[in-house]
């Protein structure tokens, strides 16, 4: 590779910390009525990795914290300003990057419908859906594998699952935020029954507008979805 | 403080990495019959915080992975090498070190009996009980109770109390894990009903050796306790 130093000399020298960001949102592709998982990607303008996509991020500068830093990669990049910010994973192995050794810390972001609809495109951001995002810089495929992994795993015990969904939303629309993770249909009329079970979701008097012949009610969640930090919140 | 240095010029200076590790073990005190939550700690030697007690670690290597640094962080303090060994979280503030700004990868490692039996203790290396350590350097306190609050949580959703147990255990046992990390003590008979119902829980055919009257059913856990990284594993 162009920019590989000698493996001795990067061996002494101290690591780089980078922050990176994962950002997911369910959107509809226009051609199948399920939303599916989308997620925001920069393409690389200078080597290494020239030309291919990466997740958004930068070297971590010294006056900034880690979420101010993640939250300012995904502003510049994106336009957003998601409520659900989260530290994910550092990744650290040796050789992520041919010129120096950079250890990152990455962060990921769900982003709520009406958020997404206002996410900034340009030539070198573009989203994609998350399940063909191709052949990604660095290891970042192997992050983006990670970071689904880990989503479809929180949506089974935790109520990260709201954080994709508006302040009012109908039971059908939680279903498609499950399917979209976890990639399977679900049946609805047990899917149905157990979110009526659950202490966290409350109907309201409104129903969804539209042109259905028998509109379906609106719930609430009145936990919370945002990320949970305990003693660090 | 002493070492503190001149702060437009730590603002100039990248932040340096380093990997420190939170090891939790069960533990009697001797006194009481429950055991409780204890963890090893490091005394400082130098500046700054001079003298006191610290999570066990130390500057990133450029040549080693994050996990291997964690792990001979863990073998150099304790002398173990338990299999319960993950990231926790990376703690990066602007002010947690005097001279330089320092962001901390946290590993957590959770220790079977039968390995905690072997753990070296020095004049410079003791083992406390989680909730009694007192002022810690740095911002370790606040580390040190982030942990916690995960292990309280994880209990509840995962498999993690298995590897505070040894391969064969009675339900009491399992019982006693849980009111250490919940910091409760729970209805036995009640706690009895919901672990047979588990999928994970397999009754042997033997008993716990010993001068009871009634020798308590040993039992095994048939999932996995280890850390589920995913793809990353």
């Amino acid at each position: 590779m162009v920019y590989a130093a000698n493996v001795s000399e990067r061996r002494r020298q101290p690591p780089e910390l980078a922050i990176s960001t994962v950002i997911f949102a369910l959107r509809g592709d226009g051609e199948e009525s399920r939303p599916t998982l989308w997620m925001p990607l920069v393409r690389r303008t200078r080597q290494p990795y020239q030309d291919l996509w990466a997740l958004p991020g930068g070297p971590l500068s010294a006056a900034e914290s880690l979420q101010d830093a993640a939250a300012r990669n995904l502003q510049e990049t994106t336009g957003l300003q998601p409520d659900y910010l989260e530290q994910l994973y550092a990744f650290g192995g040796l050789d992520r990057s041919p010129a120096q050794r950079v250890v990152s810390i990455v962060y990921w972001a769900l982003v709520k419908p009406d958020e997404a609809a206002l996410a900034r495109e340009t030539d070198n951001v573009r989203w994609f859906r998350a399940d063909g995002v191709g052949q990604l810089a660095f290891d970042h495929n192997q992050i983006v594998d990670y970071a689904l992994w880990r989503l479809r795993n929180k949506v089974a015990y935790s109520s990260i699952a709201y954080a994709f969904l508006g302040e009012k939303f109908t039971l059908a629309q939680v279903r498609e935020v499950y399917e979209a993770v976890l990639g399977k249909t679900l049946d609805p009329a047990n899917f149905r029954r157990q979110l009526r079970a659950a202490p966290d979701i409350q109907a309201t008097d409104e129903y969804l507008q539209g042109g259905r012949h028998r509109p379906p009610r609106l719930f609430r969640y009145t936990g919370s979805a945002g990320p949970k930090n305990g003693p660090l919140a």
